[in-house]
Protein backbone atom coordinates (compact mmCIF):
# COMPACT_ATOMS: atom_id res chain seq x y z
CA UNK A 1 0.00 0.00 0.00
CA UNK A 2 1.41 3.42 -0.74
CA UNK A 3 2.15 6.40 1.85
CA UNK A 4 1.92 9.90 1.79
CA UNK A 5 4.45 11.33 3.88
CA UNK A 6 3.57 15.09 4.50
CA UNK A 7 3.96 18.18 6.87
CA UNK A 8 0.98 19.99 7.41
CA UNK A 9 -0.25 22.17 9.96
CA UNK A 10 -2.80 20.74 12.63
CA UNK A 11 -5.62 21.60 14.51
CA UNK A 12 -5.07 21.08 17.78
CA UNK A 13 -7.83 21.56 20.82
CA UNK A 14 -6.42 23.90 23.67
CA UNK A 15 -5.27 22.92 26.83
CA UNK A 16 -4.02 25.45 29.91
CA UNK A 17 -3.90 25.25 33.04
CA UNK A 18 -6.61 27.46 35.25
CA UNK A 19 -5.91 28.11 38.94
CA UNK A 20 -8.80 29.22 41.08
CA UNK A 21 -8.62 31.73 43.68
CA UNK A 22 -11.38 32.60 46.15
CA UNK A 23 -10.62 35.93 47.98
CA UNK A 24 -6.71 35.86 46.94
CA UNK A 25 -6.15 32.10 48.22
CA UNK A 26 -5.35 29.12 45.67
CA UNK A 27 -8.05 26.92 45.59
CA UNK A 28 -7.57 24.62 43.06
CA UNK A 29 -5.89 23.81 39.53
CA UNK A 30 -7.57 22.36 36.52
CA UNK A 31 -6.82 21.81 33.23
CA UNK A 32 -9.34 23.68 30.77
CA UNK A 33 -10.21 24.92 27.22
CA UNK A 34 -9.45 28.38 27.96
CA UNK A 35 -13.50 30.50 27.10
CA UNK A 36 -16.16 30.89 29.49
CA UNK A 37 -13.85 30.73 32.90
CA UNK A 38 -15.94 32.63 34.62
CA UNK A 39 -18.65 30.10 33.94
CA UNK A 40 -16.21 26.86 34.56
CA UNK A 41 -15.16 28.60 38.06
CA UNK A 42 -18.97 29.29 38.91
CA UNK A 43 -20.07 26.25 38.41
CA UNK A 44 -17.22 24.03 39.73
CA UNK A 45 -18.63 26.06 43.02
CA UNK A 46 -21.55 24.99 42.81
CA UNK A 47 -20.60 21.73 41.76
CA UNK A 48 -18.73 21.24 45.29
CA UNK A 49 -21.14 22.96 47.11
CA UNK A 50 -19.76 26.16 48.02
CA UNK A 51 -22.58 28.50 46.02
CA UNK A 52 -25.93 27.86 45.13
CA UNK A 53 -27.82 31.37 44.75
CA UNK A 54 -26.64 33.98 42.05
CA UNK A 55 -26.19 36.63 44.62
CA UNK A 56 -22.73 34.11 46.09
CA UNK A 57 -21.13 34.48 43.56
CA UNK A 58 -19.92 38.42 43.80
CA UNK A 59 -17.27 38.57 40.74
CA UNK A 60 -14.55 37.54 38.89
CA UNK A 61 -11.55 38.55 37.87
CA UNK A 62 -8.82 37.19 35.60
CA UNK A 63 -5.07 37.72 36.71
CA UNK A 64 -2.28 37.84 34.39
CA UNK A 65 -0.94 34.84 35.93
CA UNK A 66 1.88 32.82 35.61
CA UNK A 67 2.55 31.70 31.24
CA UNK A 68 2.84 28.28 30.03
CA UNK A 69 6.00 29.23 28.02
CA UNK A 70 4.14 28.73 24.87
CA UNK A 71 3.33 32.29 24.28
CA UNK A 72 -0.37 31.57 24.62
CA UNK A 73 -2.57 34.09 27.23
CA UNK A 74 -1.82 33.90 30.71
CA UNK A 75 -4.99 34.67 31.64
CA UNK A 76 -4.46 31.55 33.60
CA UNK A 77 -5.79 32.51 37.15
CA UNK A 78 -9.53 33.33 38.01
CA UNK A 79 -9.84 35.32 41.51
CA UNK A 80 -13.57 34.85 42.73
CA UNK A 81 -15.38 36.94 44.90
CA UNK A 82 -17.91 35.37 47.15
CA UNK A 83 -20.57 36.49 49.14
CA UNK A 84 -19.98 36.24 53.16
CA UNK A 85 -22.38 33.43 53.62
CA UNK A 86 -20.89 31.12 50.79
CA UNK A 87 -19.37 28.38 52.35
CA UNK A 88 -15.45 27.64 51.87
CA UNK A 89 -14.13 24.32 53.02
CA UNK A 90 -12.20 24.59 56.38
CA UNK A 91 -8.63 23.86 55.77
CA UNK A 92 -8.86 20.76 56.29
CA UNK A 93 -11.40 19.85 54.48
CA UNK A 94 -9.86 21.77 51.99
CA UNK A 95 -7.13 19.14 51.51
CA UNK A 96 -9.91 16.82 50.68
CA UNK A 97 -11.81 19.00 48.74
CA UNK A 98 -8.27 19.73 46.23
CA UNK A 99 -8.80 16.31 45.30
CA UNK A 100 -12.14 16.78 43.81
CA UNK A 101 -11.25 18.05 40.27
CA UNK A 102 -10.00 15.12 40.04
CA UNK A 103 -12.78 12.48 40.65
CA UNK A 104 -15.64 14.63 41.74
CA UNK A 105 -15.97 12.79 44.98
CA UNK A 106 -14.84 15.55 47.26
CA UNK A 107 -12.44 13.36 49.10
CA UNK A 108 -15.60 11.80 50.79
CA UNK A 109 -14.89 8.20 51.64
CA UNK A 110 -18.97 7.16 50.40
CA UNK A 111 -21.13 7.71 48.32
CA UNK A 112 -24.08 8.16 51.09
CA UNK A 113 -22.08 11.25 51.61
CA UNK A 114 -22.90 12.93 48.24
CA UNK A 115 -26.90 13.65 48.54
CA UNK A 116 -27.04 15.50 51.93
CA UNK A 117 -24.90 18.45 49.97
CA UNK A 118 -27.22 18.90 47.47
CA UNK A 119 -29.65 21.99 47.98
CA UNK A 120 -32.28 20.54 45.61
CA UNK A 121 -34.16 18.14 45.62
CA UNK A 122 -34.05 16.45 41.83
CA UNK A 123 -35.88 13.39 42.68
CA UNK A 124 -39.31 15.48 42.87
CA UNK A 125 -39.08 16.44 39.74
CA UNK A 126 -41.82 15.25 37.89
CA UNK A 127 -40.70 16.24 34.35
CA UNK A 128 -41.03 14.02 31.44
CA UNK A 129 -39.44 13.57 27.97
CA UNK A 130 -40.69 11.54 24.80
CA UNK A 131 -37.40 8.96 23.65
CA UNK A 132 -38.06 10.90 20.36
CA UNK A 133 -37.41 14.26 21.80
CA UNK A 134 -34.09 12.37 23.55
CA UNK A 135 -33.28 10.95 20.49
CA UNK A 136 -32.89 13.88 18.90
CA UNK A 137 -30.46 15.58 21.08
CA UNK A 138 -26.72 13.82 19.63
CA UNK A 139 -27.61 15.55 16.41
CA UNK A 140 -28.24 19.23 18.13
CA UNK A 141 -24.85 18.47 20.09
CA UNK A 142 -23.48 18.03 17.39
CA UNK A 143 -24.77 20.75 15.06
CA UNK A 144 -23.75 23.32 17.83
CA UNK A 145 -20.08 22.22 18.40
CA UNK A 146 -17.78 24.14 17.06
CA UNK A 147 -14.28 23.30 17.31
CA UNK A 148 -15.14 19.71 17.96
CA UNK A 149 -15.69 19.00 14.48
CA UNK A 150 -12.09 20.52 13.88
CA UNK A 151 -10.16 18.64 16.21
CA UNK A 152 -11.68 15.67 17.94
CA UNK A 153 -10.56 16.24 20.65
CA UNK A 154 -13.20 18.38 22.92
CA UNK A 155 -16.17 17.23 25.19
CA UNK A 156 -19.22 18.98 24.95
CA UNK A 157 -22.45 19.41 27.71
CA UNK A 158 -25.61 21.04 26.62
CA UNK A 159 -28.42 22.04 28.90
CA UNK A 160 -31.87 21.30 27.04
CA UNK A 161 -35.33 22.70 28.37
CA UNK A 162 -37.20 19.79 28.40
CA UNK A 163 -40.45 20.58 27.90
CA UNK A 164 -39.94 22.90 24.64
CA UNK A 165 -36.57 20.82 23.46
CA UNK A 166 -34.84 23.96 23.36
CA UNK A 167 -30.70 24.24 23.60
CA UNK A 168 -30.05 26.20 26.43
CA UNK A 169 -26.76 26.62 26.34
CA UNK A 170 -23.89 24.35 25.01
CA UNK A 171 -20.47 24.33 26.28
CA UNK A 172 -17.25 22.71 25.04
CA UNK A 173 -13.72 21.76 26.80
CA UNK A 174 -11.08 19.42 26.58
CA UNK A 175 -12.35 18.13 29.97
CA UNK A 176 -15.78 16.93 30.10
CA UNK A 177 -15.94 17.65 34.05
CA UNK A 178 -15.36 21.61 33.11
CA UNK A 179 -17.84 21.25 29.86
CA UNK A 180 -20.23 20.85 32.35
CA UNK A 181 -19.52 22.77 34.89
CA UNK A 182 -19.46 25.78 32.58
CA UNK A 183 -22.74 24.75 31.49
CA UNK A 184 -23.86 25.00 35.13
CA UNK A 185 -22.01 28.61 35.86
CA UNK A 186 -23.87 30.04 33.41
CA UNK A 187 -26.63 28.89 34.87
CA UNK A 188 -25.91 29.88 38.11
CA UNK A 189 -24.80 33.07 36.56
CA UNK A 190 -28.76 33.66 34.48
CA UNK A 191 -29.98 32.98 37.97
CA UNK A 192 -31.84 29.56 36.90
CA UNK A 193 -30.78 27.06 39.84
CA UNK A 194 -32.22 24.26 40.01
CA UNK A 195 -32.34 23.30 36.76
CA UNK A 196 -35.88 22.19 36.56
CA UNK A 197 -37.28 20.37 33.96
CA UNK A 198 -34.19 20.48 31.93
CA UNK A 199 -31.80 17.65 30.34
CA UNK A 200 -28.56 18.28 30.67
CA UNK A 201 -26.69 16.14 27.41
CA UNK A 202 -22.94 15.14 27.22
CA UNK A 203 -20.98 14.33 24.05
CA UNK A 204 -18.98 10.97 26.29
CA UNK A 205 -19.52 8.79 29.10
CA UNK A 206 -21.54 9.33 32.22
CA UNK A 207 -19.32 9.19 35.43
CA UNK A 208 -19.92 9.56 38.61
CA UNK A 209 -18.96 12.80 39.12
CA UNK A 210 -21.27 14.19 36.07
CA UNK A 211 -23.45 12.55 37.97
CA UNK A 212 -22.69 14.74 40.91
CA UNK A 213 -22.80 17.70 39.21
CA UNK A 214 -26.36 17.26 37.73
CA UNK A 215 -27.43 16.46 41.56
CA UNK A 216 -25.92 19.69 42.71
CA UNK A 217 -27.47 21.99 40.19
CA UNK A 218 -31.16 20.57 40.26
CA UNK A 219 -31.11 18.76 36.77
CA UNK A 220 -33.54 15.84 36.70
CA UNK A 221 -32.35 14.06 33.69
CA UNK A 222 -28.53 13.11 32.31
CA UNK A 223 -27.94 12.09 29.12
CA UNK A 224 -24.86 10.77 27.49
CA UNK A 225 -24.13 9.33 24.43
CA UNK A 226 -21.37 6.79 25.38
CA UNK A 227 -21.58 4.46 28.18
CA UNK A 228 -22.42 5.33 31.94
CA UNK A 229 -20.04 3.76 34.95
CA UNK A 230 -21.13 1.58 37.79
CA UNK A 231 -21.31 4.55 40.34
CA UNK A 232 -22.87 6.77 38.61
CA UNK A 233 -25.60 4.64 37.83
CA UNK A 234 -25.78 3.82 41.79
CA UNK A 235 -25.54 7.45 42.59
CA UNK A 236 -28.24 8.28 39.56
CA UNK A 237 -30.32 5.49 41.40
CA UNK A 238 -29.87 7.26 44.73
CA UNK A 239 -30.54 10.53 43.83
CA UNK A 240 -33.42 10.85 41.36
CA UNK A 241 -31.60 11.48 38.20
CA UNK A 242 -33.12 9.63 35.17
CA UNK A 243 -29.64 8.57 33.67
CA UNK A 244 -29.95 8.00 30.11
CA UNK A 245 -26.71 5.95 28.44
CA UNK A 246 -25.52 5.31 24.73
CA UNK A 247 -28.11 8.02 23.35
CA UNK A 248 -27.56 6.92 19.37
CA UNK A 249 -29.62 7.83 16.97
CA UNK A 250 -33.24 6.29 17.57
CA UNK A 251 -31.39 3.83 20.23
CA UNK A 252 -30.66 4.60 24.50
CA UNK A 253 -31.04 2.83 27.41
CA UNK A 254 -32.49 4.39 30.64
CA UNK A 255 -30.72 2.98 33.23
CA UNK A 256 -32.64 4.86 36.23
CA UNK A 257 -36.03 6.29 36.91
CA UNK A 258 -37.13 5.60 33.67
CA UNK A 259 -40.77 6.83 34.54
CA UNK A 260 -39.48 10.55 32.80
CA UNK A 261 -38.94 8.53 29.30
CA UNK A 262 -41.77 8.36 27.69
CA UNK A 263 -41.90 5.29 24.88
CA UNK A 264 -38.39 4.46 25.62
CA UNK A 265 -36.18 2.01 23.40
CA UNK A 266 -34.35 0.02 26.62
CA UNK A 267 -34.33 0.10 30.29
CA UNK A 268 -31.55 -1.13 31.73
CA UNK A 269 -30.97 -2.59 34.86
CA UNK A 270 -27.25 -1.36 35.78
CA UNK A 271 -25.99 -4.91 36.42
CA UNK A 272 -22.11 -4.58 36.87
CA UNK A 273 -19.89 -6.35 35.40
CA UNK B 1 -40.21 4.01 12.83
CA UNK B 2 -41.01 0.87 15.22
CA UNK B 3 -39.52 1.55 18.19
CA UNK B 4 -38.60 -1.62 20.33
CA UNK B 5 -38.97 -1.36 23.96
CA UNK B 6 -37.04 -3.57 26.17
CA UNK B 7 -36.00 -4.07 29.92
CA UNK B 8 -32.64 -5.90 29.89
CA UNK B 9 -29.59 -6.17 32.46
CA UNK B 10 -26.69 -3.82 31.34
CA UNK B 11 -22.93 -4.30 31.69
CA UNK B 12 -21.37 -1.78 32.97
CA UNK B 13 -17.96 -0.68 33.50
CA UNK B 14 -16.75 -0.58 37.02
CA UNK B 15 -16.33 3.11 38.30
CA UNK B 16 -15.50 2.72 42.70
CA UNK B 17 -13.10 5.57 44.56
CA UNK B 18 -9.93 4.48 45.70
CA UNK B 19 -8.62 6.45 48.88
CA UNK B 20 -4.40 6.16 48.59
CA UNK B 21 -2.60 6.47 51.91
CA UNK B 22 1.62 6.49 52.63
CA UNK B 23 2.16 5.25 56.04
CA UNK B 24 -1.25 5.74 56.98
CA UNK B 25 -2.08 9.09 56.18
CA UNK B 26 -4.15 9.68 53.50
CA UNK B 27 -2.87 11.50 50.28
CA UNK B 28 -5.31 11.19 47.12
CA UNK B 29 -8.52 10.04 45.88
CA UNK B 30 -8.96 8.43 42.90
CA UNK B 31 -12.46 7.49 40.43
CA UNK B 32 -11.22 3.95 39.10
CA UNK B 33 -11.97 0.51 38.23
CA UNK B 34 -10.91 -1.38 40.42
CA UNK B 35 -8.05 -4.49 39.78
CA UNK B 36 -4.26 -3.51 39.78
CA UNK B 37 -4.79 -0.98 42.47
CA UNK B 38 -1.34 -1.57 43.43
CA UNK B 39 0.02 -1.07 40.26
CA UNK B 40 -2.34 2.40 40.04
CA UNK B 41 -0.39 3.25 43.58
CA UNK B 42 2.69 2.76 42.25
CA UNK B 43 2.34 4.55 39.09
CA UNK B 44 0.31 7.23 40.19
CA UNK B 45 3.87 7.72 42.60
CA UNK B 46 6.02 7.75 39.62
CA UNK B 47 3.81 9.90 38.49
CA UNK B 48 3.85 12.13 41.30
CA UNK B 49 8.08 12.20 41.38
CA UNK B 50 7.89 10.59 44.73
CA UNK B 51 8.95 6.79 43.43
CA UNK B 52 11.42 6.45 40.70
CA UNK B 53 12.85 2.88 42.06
CA UNK B 54 11.42 -0.08 42.83
CA UNK B 55 13.08 -0.59 46.32
CA UNK B 56 11.25 2.91 47.09
CA UNK B 57 8.19 1.05 46.97
CA UNK B 58 8.23 -1.27 49.76
CA UNK B 59 4.67 -2.76 49.69
CA UNK B 60 0.92 -1.71 49.86
CA UNK B 61 -2.03 -3.28 51.89
CA UNK B 62 -5.72 -3.06 50.65
CA UNK B 63 -7.41 -2.14 53.90
CA UNK B 64 -11.33 -2.70 54.08
CA UNK B 65 -11.95 1.35 54.13
CA UNK B 66 -15.63 2.46 54.00
CA UNK B 67 -18.06 0.33 51.65
CA UNK B 68 -19.57 2.66 48.29
CA UNK B 69 -23.59 1.24 48.99
CA UNK B 70 -23.84 -0.88 46.61
CA UNK B 71 -22.42 -4.39 48.07
CA UNK B 72 -19.41 -4.34 46.23
CA UNK B 73 -15.95 -4.69 47.82
CA UNK B 74 -14.48 -2.82 50.01
CA UNK B 75 -11.00 -2.82 49.49
CA UNK B 76 -11.26 0.69 48.52
CA UNK B 77 -8.36 2.09 50.59
CA UNK B 78 -4.94 1.15 49.73
CA UNK B 79 -2.12 1.89 52.05
CA UNK B 80 1.51 2.29 50.98
CA UNK B 81 4.91 1.56 53.02
CA UNK B 82 7.22 3.97 51.51
CA UNK B 83 11.22 3.61 51.42
CA UNK B 84 12.63 6.25 53.83
CA UNK B 85 14.39 8.31 50.80
CA UNK B 86 11.18 8.60 49.06
CA UNK B 87 10.15 12.05 49.02
CA UNK B 88 6.49 12.79 50.13
CA UNK B 89 5.56 16.30 49.38
CA UNK B 90 5.35 18.45 52.47
CA UNK B 91 2.18 19.55 53.88
CA UNK B 92 1.72 22.71 51.91
CA UNK B 93 2.86 21.12 48.48
CA UNK B 94 0.40 18.42 49.95
CA UNK B 95 -2.96 20.66 48.98
CA UNK B 96 -1.13 21.18 45.10
CA UNK B 97 -0.26 17.77 45.20
CA UNK B 98 -3.60 16.32 45.92
CA UNK B 99 -5.18 18.88 42.91
CA UNK B 100 -2.85 16.42 40.48
CA UNK B 101 -5.19 13.97 39.96
CA UNK B 102 -7.25 16.09 38.54
CA UNK B 103 -5.37 17.51 36.06
CA UNK B 104 -1.66 16.11 36.13
CA UNK B 105 -0.30 19.95 36.48
CA UNK B 106 0.47 19.16 40.69
CA UNK B 107 -0.46 22.45 41.41
CA UNK B 108 2.66 24.00 39.72
CA UNK B 109 1.97 26.84 37.94
CA UNK B 110 4.11 26.54 35.09
CA UNK B 111 4.74 24.15 32.56
CA UNK B 112 7.80 24.55 32.91
CA UNK B 113 8.19 23.33 36.23
CA UNK B 114 7.59 19.44 34.90
CA UNK B 115 10.70 18.94 33.10
CA UNK B 116 13.03 19.24 35.69
CA UNK B 117 11.04 16.84 38.35
CA UNK B 118 11.58 13.44 35.77
CA UNK B 119 14.93 11.62 36.97
CA UNK B 120 14.90 10.31 33.24
CA UNK B 121 16.06 11.86 30.14
CA UNK B 122 13.40 10.67 27.71
CA UNK B 123 15.36 13.09 24.82
CA UNK B 124 18.14 11.28 24.33
CA UNK B 125 16.49 8.11 23.74
CA UNK B 126 17.31 7.15 20.01
CA UNK B 127 14.62 4.50 19.33
CA UNK B 128 13.23 4.21 16.19
CA UNK B 129 9.74 2.78 15.06
CA UNK B 130 8.74 2.11 11.58
CA UNK B 131 5.43 3.60 10.74
CA UNK B 132 3.97 0.18 9.75
CA UNK B 133 4.94 -0.89 13.16
CA UNK B 134 2.95 1.93 14.88
CA UNK B 135 -0.22 1.27 12.80
CA UNK B 136 -0.13 -2.11 14.00
CA UNK B 137 -0.60 -0.93 17.57
CA UNK B 138 -4.53 0.09 17.61
CA UNK B 139 -5.17 -3.31 16.42
CA UNK B 140 -3.48 -5.06 19.01
CA UNK B 141 -4.79 -2.99 21.80
CA UNK B 142 -8.15 -3.33 20.76
CA UNK B 143 -7.02 -7.43 20.88
CA UNK B 144 -6.08 -7.29 24.13
CA UNK B 145 -9.00 -5.46 25.73
CA UNK B 146 -11.35 -7.55 27.15
CA UNK B 147 -14.23 -5.64 28.81
CA UNK B 148 -14.23 -2.04 26.70
CA UNK B 149 -15.67 -4.11 23.52
CA UNK B 150 -18.59 -5.19 26.52
CA UNK B 151 -19.22 -1.70 27.76
CA UNK B 152 -17.71 0.91 25.88
CA UNK B 153 -16.92 2.59 28.93
CA UNK B 154 -13.27 2.10 29.59
CA UNK B 155 -10.08 3.64 28.22
CA UNK B 156 -6.73 1.47 27.53
CA UNK B 157 -3.10 2.05 27.99
CA UNK B 158 -0.41 -0.38 26.49
CA UNK B 159 3.01 -0.70 26.39
CA UNK B 160 4.94 -2.29 23.53
CA UNK B 161 8.89 -2.61 23.33
CA UNK B 162 9.76 -0.55 20.21
CA UNK B 163 12.52 -3.16 19.38
CA UNK B 164 10.35 -6.52 19.22
CA UNK B 165 7.00 -4.73 18.87
CA UNK B 166 6.30 -6.86 21.31
CA UNK B 167 3.29 -5.98 23.82
CA UNK B 168 4.32 -5.72 27.69
CA UNK B 169 1.31 -4.60 29.39
CA UNK B 170 -2.14 -3.74 29.06
CA UNK B 171 -4.67 -2.02 31.26
CA UNK B 172 -7.59 -0.64 31.17
CA UNK B 173 -9.79 2.02 33.60
CA UNK B 174 -12.17 4.12 33.55
CA UNK B 175 -10.01 6.89 33.49
CA UNK B 176 -7.42 7.20 30.84
CA UNK B 177 -5.26 8.72 33.88
CA UNK B 178 -5.25 5.78 35.52
CA UNK B 179 -4.66 3.32 32.80
CA UNK B 180 -1.65 4.67 32.07
CA UNK B 181 -0.62 5.36 36.22
CA UNK B 182 -1.54 1.04 36.40
CA UNK B 183 1.20 0.15 33.43
CA UNK B 184 3.69 2.28 34.42
CA UNK B 185 3.27 1.06 37.82
CA UNK B 186 3.35 -2.59 36.43
CA UNK B 187 6.98 -1.32 34.47
CA UNK B 188 7.88 -0.13 38.38
CA UNK B 189 7.24 -3.21 40.18
CA UNK B 190 8.76 -5.46 37.78
CA UNK B 191 12.03 -3.15 37.55
CA UNK B 192 11.61 -1.66 34.20
CA UNK B 193 12.75 2.18 35.33
CA UNK B 194 13.12 4.40 32.89
CA UNK B 195 11.40 2.81 30.22
CA UNK B 196 13.70 3.21 26.97
CA UNK B 197 12.85 1.84 23.78
CA UNK B 198 9.28 1.56 24.11
CA UNK B 199 5.85 3.00 22.82
CA UNK B 200 2.95 4.06 25.22
CA UNK B 201 -0.10 3.42 23.49
CA UNK B 202 -3.50 4.83 24.92
CA UNK B 203 -7.32 4.25 23.25
CA UNK B 204 -8.29 7.83 23.63
CA UNK B 205 -6.77 11.44 23.72
CA UNK B 206 -3.44 12.95 24.85
CA UNK B 207 -3.78 15.28 27.02
CA UNK B 208 -1.06 17.26 29.16
CA UNK B 209 -0.71 14.99 31.92
CA UNK B 210 -0.69 11.51 29.95
CA UNK B 211 2.49 13.21 28.44
CA UNK B 212 4.00 14.43 31.41
CA UNK B 213 3.20 10.29 32.91
CA UNK B 214 5.55 9.38 29.83
CA UNK B 215 7.98 11.59 30.69
CA UNK B 216 8.42 10.52 34.39
CA UNK B 217 8.68 6.98 33.54
CA UNK B 218 11.33 7.41 30.77
CA UNK B 219 9.06 6.78 28.01
CA UNK B 220 9.96 7.97 24.19
CA UNK B 221 7.00 7.37 22.43
CA UNK B 222 3.40 8.13 22.85
CA UNK B 223 0.82 7.35 20.51
CA UNK B 224 -3.06 7.98 20.89
CA UNK B 225 -5.62 7.16 18.75
CA UNK B 226 -7.72 10.50 19.50
CA UNK B 227 -7.02 13.72 19.16
CA UNK B 228 -3.86 15.41 21.18
CA UNK B 229 -4.03 18.66 22.92
CA UNK B 230 -1.85 22.01 23.02
CA UNK B 231 -0.63 21.50 25.70
CA UNK B 232 0.34 17.67 25.22
CA UNK B 233 2.56 18.64 22.17
CA UNK B 234 3.79 21.63 24.32
CA UNK B 235 5.04 19.30 26.71
CA UNK B 236 5.73 16.43 24.28
CA UNK B 237 7.73 18.86 22.01
CA UNK B 238 9.74 20.58 24.88
CA UNK B 239 10.45 17.19 26.41
CA UNK B 240 12.08 15.59 23.77
CA UNK B 241 8.86 12.98 23.78
CA UNK B 242 7.61 12.28 20.11
CA UNK B 243 3.74 12.34 20.43
CA UNK B 244 1.69 10.62 17.66
CA UNK B 245 -1.80 10.87 17.36
CA UNK B 246 -4.93 10.22 15.18
CA UNK B 247 -3.44 6.61 15.09
CA UNK B 248 -5.80 4.83 12.82
CA UNK B 249 -5.47 2.18 9.97
CA UNK B 250 -2.55 3.14 8.40
CA UNK B 251 -2.95 7.03 8.57
CA UNK B 252 -1.19 9.50 11.81
CA UNK B 253 -0.01 12.52 13.23
CA UNK B 254 3.34 13.29 14.28
CA UNK B 255 3.14 16.06 16.24
CA UNK B 256 6.45 16.35 17.54
CA UNK B 257 10.09 14.83 17.50
CA UNK B 258 9.32 13.18 13.86
CA UNK B 259 13.12 11.17 13.77
CA UNK B 260 11.91 8.61 15.98
CA UNK B 261 9.28 7.37 13.29
CA UNK B 262 10.61 6.00 9.57
CA UNK B 263 8.47 6.34 7.17
CA UNK B 264 5.93 8.93 8.68
CA UNK B 265 2.38 9.17 7.30
CA UNK B 266 1.88 12.99 8.00
CA UNK B 267 3.63 15.01 10.38
CA UNK B 268 1.78 17.88 12.02
CA UNK B 269 3.29 21.12 13.69
CA UNK B 270 0.75 21.24 16.45
CA UNK B 271 -0.72 24.56 15.49
CA UNK B 272 -3.11 25.68 17.94
CA UNK B 273 -6.91 26.15 16.56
Amino acid sequence: MAQSNSTRVDVLAVEEPLELRVGGSPLVVTMRTPGNDVDLAAGFLVSEGIVRRRDQFVGAIACGGPGTGGGQNTYNVLDVTLAADAELPSREHARSFSMTSACGVCGKASIDAVSTVSSFDVAADDVEVSADDLSRLPDALRAEQTVFAKTGGLHAAALFDADSGELLVLREDVGRHNAVDKVVGWALRENLLPLRRTVLAVSGRASFALVQKAVMAGIPMLAAVSAPSSLAVELARDSGVTLVGFLRGRTMNVYTHPRRVANPIAVSEGAVS
